[in-house]
This record gives C-alpha cells, structure tokens and sequence, in this order.
C-alpha cells in the first residue's frame, strides 16, 4: 500500500516554481487540473464515486456497503499560494486517501458514506478570495460578486468558469449538499509552531483566528523621477510606506495580532517615474472578531490619514471577513475520546473547514512542521508524521463512520 | 507640409496602455519596431539616406549636394516608459523631420550632411540601462555586460538583439562614428515647470543633473501570514517601507536633490504570505556630481541598518551612474546668438545627449508643458509650441550646417 509521502512523490514535480522555488499551483490552472485528475485516477482505482459538484468541488464517494444516510467528510485542496510548499492543502488529500486504505485493510464496516472532498482555490492567490469554493457552497460570498472578481491577467472569474466546464449560472449556496454532510474533518500540515513546542507529532484543531483581507489603493500624481522637486510630490510609494510601516506597528500594539502586507504593486512600475497609484493587500488576523475589527478600524485610519499627508486619496476596500471560528464541540470530544494523546491547538490560518464550521460540525487535524515555516518552499512534513497523521485520521473516520468498537492508536 | 501635431498623429495609436494609461512603448519591442518603420517610411519619402548601425541606432541623412565633412545630427527616441505620454522622445523624432522639411522648402544650402537619429532604449525600461543606444556607442557601458542583462521576461538583451536582426558580437564603442559628428542637438520636451514658469515656449539646455539607479535586494523570511506571530518575523516588506520613507526623508534634507523608488518587486506576492524577498529600485539625482555620491552613500548606510534591525539583508547594486553634464559652452553661445529670446534651464531628466556629450560637442532644446508633469499620460505639448519649437531646431540646424546668413525667428 502506498503511504501519504508516496502519494505526495507522485505529484511533486507538478507547479514547480523555478522562480520563486516551490510551488505555484493557481487555482482553476491546468496545474491544478492536473492535480485534480492525479486525485480522481486514484479514487477511482479504489472503486470512490468521483463527481464534481456545480462549485467546483470534487467529491469522491465511499460506501462499499451502500448504506444510506449523511456522509463524513474529509479532504482538503490542491491549489497553492505562489511560491509555496508542497503539503499545504496535498498533505489532507493524500492523508483521506491512505486512511481509506487503512480503514478497507482493517475492515472496517460504515454505517455512513465517507466522502473525500478537494476543494478548489483555497488560498484566493487567483481571484483574492481565499475558500472559493466552500464560501460558494455555504453560501459565504454572494455569486455575482465572486463571478465579478478578476485575475491578473484581467479574467473574470465568470470566464475561467466557463473555460474549466463549469456553468456561471449555477455557482452558488449548495443547501442539498450541506444537509447532506454529517461532519467534516480536515487534515493539514500545522503552519506554526505549536507542535513543534510540544513535541508531539499530531494534534486537534480547536479554533481559527478571525481573519480578512483589505486592498489598500492609494492614488497620487505620477510624474518625471528627475523632473519633480520633491516638495512638489504626491508619491504614492511613499505613502505606502509609512502606511506599511504604521500598520506593523498597529499589530505590535496588539497582543496575538497579526498584520501582514506581502503584495504590492506600483503602477506604472518604472524606475525613472513616480507611481501614480499603488495598491497593497492587507492580511490581519486576531483570535478574537472584535479585536480583529477594532485593529482594522485604527489601520482604516491611519491610511486615511497618512495618504492625506502625502497628499495622496487612500481607499480601503474590503475583501474578505471571517470571524473566529471554534470547531464543533461534540465532535471535538469524539476526537479527544479517538486520539487521547492529541492535544488541541488553535491556529491563525483559514481554511475551508473554517468556512463550513458555519453550517456543519467540522473539526480538523494538524500534523507537525518541523520548520514551523508555510507558504514558503522551507515548508515541511517529515514522512513518518504524514503517516502517522493518516492513521489518525483513519481512527477519526472509523469512530465516526463505523459502529464497531474504536481502536485509538497512540503516537510513536 | 505635416506639422509636428501631425506627424505625432500617425503614430497616435501605436503602443497605446489601456491598464496604465497613456503608451507602453518598450525598446526592441514590435512596437518600437513599428514606430521605427514610420520613422524610416519618413525619411525615405524625403529621401533620406537610411541605416541603421551595429548598435541599433537608425540614421537617416539629408546631404542634398552631397557634401563631405562632419555632420550634425539631432533627433531623439521613440521608446517610452511603461505609461509614459507621447511627446517623450517622439517630439524630438518628428521635430526634425520637420525642420529639414523646412530647411528645404527655405531652399537653405548646407555645408554638412544633416543626420536624424533615432536612439534605442533610452528609457531603460526594458533592460534596466537607460540610454543603452548611445551608451555602446559611446563606449559607456562594457558590451559583455549590457548583453547579460534580462528583461522582466528572462530574456538576455544578446537574445533580443540577435531576434531584432542585430548581431551581439558586433556591439560597443563606435568611435568612427563619434568622429564623424561635428555637433548633436536634441529637441525634448520639458519635463518640469520651467517653461511654464517663465512662460517661454522653448528653452536651451544648460546641464543634466547627476543621476544614476541602484537595485537594492532585501532578503527575509518567507512564511504564512496567518500563523507567524510579529515578533517572529524577518519580513522584508517592513524593512523596504522603512527604507523607503527614510530614502524620502535623506533627500528632502539635500537642496536640489530627488530620491525617487517608482518600482518594487515583492517575492511572492501573495496577500496570505509574509515575502522572502523584496527588491527595489531607487533613482537619485542632484545638480552636483559629488552631493549625488555622498546622498547616495548615506542611503547605502541607512539600507544596511534598516535591514539588519529587521533581520534581513539588504544590498544596494549599482545600475548607472552618470555625472553631471554641462552642454558644451561653445554650441550653447551658437544657440544662444540663434535664438536670442530663449532661456537656458537646466534637468533632471537623463538623455542620449547626456551621454553623448562626453565626446562631441552637444546640445539641447527644450519645449514647454503645460502640465509640467512628465513619464505620465498627462504629459503634453500645446500644437503651436511644437510647430514653434520645430522651426527653431531648423534654424538651430542652419546655422551649424549652413554657410548663409541666420535668419532667427522671434518667439510668436
């Protein structure tokens, strides 16, 4: 049987980025198309009933005993942010895939269909929407305005639908889907040090920091580099700056908040021209909704105020709010009860299952990262972790899937 | 007979930016070519005698009584800065073939062939080297490294100029032709408010100020955003906004002088990821030779403090440096006795003069803009400025290249 690591060999050499090093695996992509039917030749080796739902979801179905009733859900993404690692979002479908392994080489019998699920665009890295698919699914994002959103190439999103087979029509909240899912739990590789700290390899996710995302333009005067006294400038890049500069110190102020702006794009980009407009993207993050929305408030004016000062207009748009999410306490306690040498942890990065947390009960699984570094090529997961994570995993599965009698395996 | 305007209207459509406004016209690129074919479609129609020569600069003679001797030569670029507006190299292009059209229909005898040159990549958008043409030429840049040098889309300049027809091995110091010129004049539009100031439609150039381009690298920490607590990081994209208001505030405390940072390249650009990598590019410039180094030195230190309190590294590359020119005195008096009523203004702006005027004699004239703003799609130049600004190159051009008597024409 072929293990997680084994699994993840297969597709290492998809969505290389020579350039940034990693990976860039943009969602709707023929690199994620090509990952996506990496996913469905396995299914469907293992006899899955594979379909892709009218969002973009891949679901691959198991239910060898053809029971009735609600599913239990795991799985993850494929997609990738640029120039990143190769197990955020791969290491939760290897894992649903393996565990299914475990649980037919073990016997066990279902009671419920277990379903694995790859949900696309997952990191927004094209549309600047992060969870596409799931907010689509759960209703989180309103369809004409996800069908609105551009890529960098200028495509709607609209267009990439179409292109990738899907109807634009019929994007949307997918009530007959979320009724029809009992739980769901996803796997992922830790992306802090939490595990790293306690030295255990697997643990319980507890919560997800609240979190958003704001695009920050900044209009000003674009002129000659040489030409312009500097008195007689309204530099956006400057502006920026100290706004950069404000709003780490914003976050700083803030016990546990996080503030990060790690895109930036000047227009037009000339070394010998002023900008005439810049426009960054703001990432914030704190575990608690309130807090979150008070630190982006004092960010809001701050940019107001210093584009002022630089004699700039700064406008703060608003791209995505997710509040805190705490993961479903009975099933929490199922998995403590399953896993008793996991601890719980929370963590500070979204995910799909963050998203659906709303609708259905929903927990995950972190496995250790033995850099504590993400969204970065020096992201890792050593390979007896992986292992040991889809074993876990495959317990998860079994407690809530199976009626028979659980069979926890304590971590080596 | 076309004016100027006119002329400036058949190329109206050509390398227009609908994203950034204004024209994208990048050296060695179909558009350049394009604009290149009108130029030579031109000086073919008045039989001019056209080539181009090993460094890509195309030249086209007006000798109608095939006289020998050194020739004086003028004309600009048609490239432009990512968008720039349409009279930044082009007013200097079409300025003089009208002004032998003039000269013609005056029935003016010249004693010296006239010469329009038409310099590639003066902006240095491409290839990061501003003034590339005139710098081989002049022997200014070593060839074998201008051949290494990339373009955004990893292409060597030895890959662009071989596509382009041009044979890389044949680049470099042209001597036998910086022999062969006796004077350069070329006609630009003004890039600042002098002009307007003194409500003067042309202008002649009295200096460049020093100027030159540094790439400065910052190297961090990539990781997510999300789960990376602030005081964890070594985020490159601080560290540049520090630098940047600093670069600011260095140059606002020199008299005279500009600090400029248009462009920066975040690495990888994601909203959900802390960058790895932040580059630069800064563009200083001051009347004087020496203040400019000592500026540039101190922005040097305040790089290398700001990164390593950041817990990054950051290098400062030099790109370009040139000194600052004075045009030469003795072609400045001709001018000055030819158009009694202009003033002489100094820039800020480099130019293909600029470098030539290391090794003949060379002057500028400048046209008045009534935005004062420049390497923007606001640049502009007023038709009757441009009309008046092209007979005043023709009477600049007579009184090098003719025998007769001066007949200056006042300013209307």
């Amino acid at each position: 049987m072929t293990g997680v690591a084994g699994l993840l060999g297969e597709i290492a050499g998809i969505g290389r980025d020579s350039a940034r090093g990693g990976y860039s695996r943009q969602g709707y992509s023929r690199t994620e198309t090509e990952l996506r039917e990496w996913f469905v030749a396995h299914a469907e080796r293992r006899g899955l009933d594979v379909r892709r739902d009218r969002n973009g979801i891949t679901w691959a179905r198991w239910n060898p005993a053809s029971v009735d009733g609600k599913a239990i859900v795991t799985g993850s993404h494929l997609d990738s942010v640029p120039g990143g690692g190769g197990y955020d979002g791969p290491l939760g479908v290897a894992s649903a895939l393996v565990a299914i392994d475990l649980l037919a080489a073990r016997g066990v019998r279902l009671n419920r269909p277990i379903d694995v699920a790859v949900f696309p665009e997952e990191e927004g890295s094209r549309f600047g929407l992060a969870c596409l698919g799931s907010r689509l699914a759960a209703g989180a994002v309103d369809p004409s305005r996800a069908l609105a959103l551009r890529d960098d190439a200028g495509d709607t999103f609209a267009d990439v639908l179409r292109r990738d087979g899907l109807d634009p029509a019929h994007i949307g909240a997918d009530h007959e889907l979320l009724e029809s899912i009992e739980a769901f739990v996803e796997l992922h590789v830790e992306q802090g040090r939490g595990l790293i700290d306690i030295g255990q390899p697997v643990a319980i996710g507890a919560s997800i920091l609240a979190h958003g995302r704001w695009r920050i333009t900044i209009d000003g005067q674009g002129n000659h580099a040489g030409t312009t006294l500097m008195s007689d400038r309204h530099d956006p890049m400057v502006a920026a700056s100290r706004m950069i500069v404000e709003i780490r110190d914003a976050a700083c102020a803030v016990y546990d908040a996080r503030a990060t702006v790690g895109r930036l794009v000047p227009v037009p980009s000339g070394t010998n021209v002023i900008a005439s407009r810049v426009s960054f993207w703001l990432d914030v993050r704190h575990p608690d909704t309130a807090v979150t929305a008070s630190l982006v408030s004092r960010i809001r004016d701050l940019v107001a105020r210093v584009g002022a000062e630089e004699g700039c207009v700064a406008t703060t748009t608003e791209e995505s709010l997710s509040p805190t999410v705490h993961f479903d306490a009975g099933l929490r306690s199922t998995l403590r009860a399953t896993l008793p040498y996991a601890v719980e942890l929370g963590t500070g990065a979204g995910h799909d299952a963050g998203i659906l947390a709303e609708h259905i009960p929903t927990a995950m699984l972190f496995v250790r990262n033995p850099t504590g570094i993400s969204h970065s090529p020096e992201e890792l997961v050593e390979d007896a972790d992986a292992e040991i994570g889809a074993a876990q995993l495959a317990d998860v599965l079994a407690a809530l899937a199976s009626p028979g009698p659980r069979a926890p395996h304590p971590p080596t």
